[in-house]
């Protein structure tokens, strides 16, 4: 029985599963919702996750949702190859860098996308301010990680590239838009700023199927 | 060599990894930090973890950060008795569970607790009375699972009872002092409002060596 993935294009959240999922070489029928359509929030889909959320994913009649958790479930039930490193020591180190982007880069880079998604003058906010500063902080010391090792931990790609590329490739597409120019100097070419950063983003998007994963309404736009 | 945790009184991060030491009987020393003295900021601490947060394991050269990965590492270092399940699925579901506490109670709960302890008019604002429906909303949940169950997930003490026992300590410490009077009759006593919730605290705290972790300055008031 296949492992079948609830998911909607461009949810950073999703595409970490789906980048998982080919790493790990398994085959998975894709059920593509939409949002515009309130699908993640159907009878169907509340029956699997009460919270309508995604991504969701299903093997047989196990469901598990919340990204960090089907990661860890993936990585326990199919091991090969890890996406938690090789040993404890080396997974406890994964999942430290995984938690702390989400408790210190995610919210403040969510604040980014929002203001720049939501338009109006909220691009000029303490607020947002703030959080640039906090993301440009952090986006130096992963582009210290990444100076001296190809992946943010380890050897190999692991489940924190997992969890953080597509965060970066959401402020990455943020940052795109003409109203985001001003904050987009800070970031933007990511590989003159970042240059460490801008080829590990080229790495990952070279990886075995990940054409698959990428957000289909990104496509031409 | 004994495992050496740096911790401080009444942080909740801090108490999870003590639970689960406890819990997997594994000997620890102690090194309790003076928040007030800012001893977690001390160049000793930023050696071990640059963001000056605890708690921080040390298990010879290793040096863990982020409570949810020093409980991985745990669990991977030392197996018996597992604290994330013995399947996969178990697995998942622990975590999965751990992941939405830390994204739809805690930051909540963090409201409450902050408003109580900063004092002020602030106990009032919108802000805190989302914050109280969201929190007494998810309690609602967690009950209807004990209320089946002795444990959060699964027949046996979990990483996420640990996860999230400290927080609700935390909130009801919270509730109980005088300028939290308003508040508190929402969810105090917890053992009349959410009777399953209150029998759960009572066997967390009954679990062999939990008075070793409780906050000593919480000790007499």
């Amino acid at each position: 029985m296949a492992i079948e993935v609830y998911w909607g294009s461009g949810s950073p959240y999703a595409w970490r599963v789906l980048l998982a999922l080919e790493f790990k070489r398994l085959p998975w029928v894709s059920h593509l919702l939409q949002f515009s359509k309130q699908e993640h929030k159907s009878p169907q889909m509340l029956a699997l996750n009460p919270r309508g959320r995604v991504p969701v994913l299903k093997d047989g009649d196990y469901v598990c949702f919340e990204s960090l958790a089907i990661l860890y479930y993936l990585d326990l039930k199919y091991p090969q190859p890890p996406i938690f490193g090789r040993t404890p020591e080396e997974a406890g180190t994964i999942m430290r860098v995984i938690c702390e982007y989400q408790a210190y880069i995610e919210p403040h880079l969510t604040t980014i996308v929002d203001a720049v998604f939501d338009g109006g003058t909220d691009l000029v906010s303490d607020a947002v301010t703030a959080a640039v500063h906090a993301v440009a902080s952090e986006a130096r010391t992963i582009e210290g990680r990444l100076s001296k090792s190809e992946w943010i931990v380890g050897a190999t790609c692991s489940a924190v590239d997992m969890v953080i590329f597509p965060g970066i490739q959401l402020l990455k597409r943020a940052l795109e838009k003409p109203q985001a120019a001003a904050l987009s100097s800070r970031f933007m070419p990511v590989e003159v700023n970042y240059p460490a950063l801008g080829r590990w983003m080229a790495r990952v998007a070279a990886l075995p199927g990940y054409e698959r994963t990428y957000p289909p309404h990104w496509r031409g736009g």
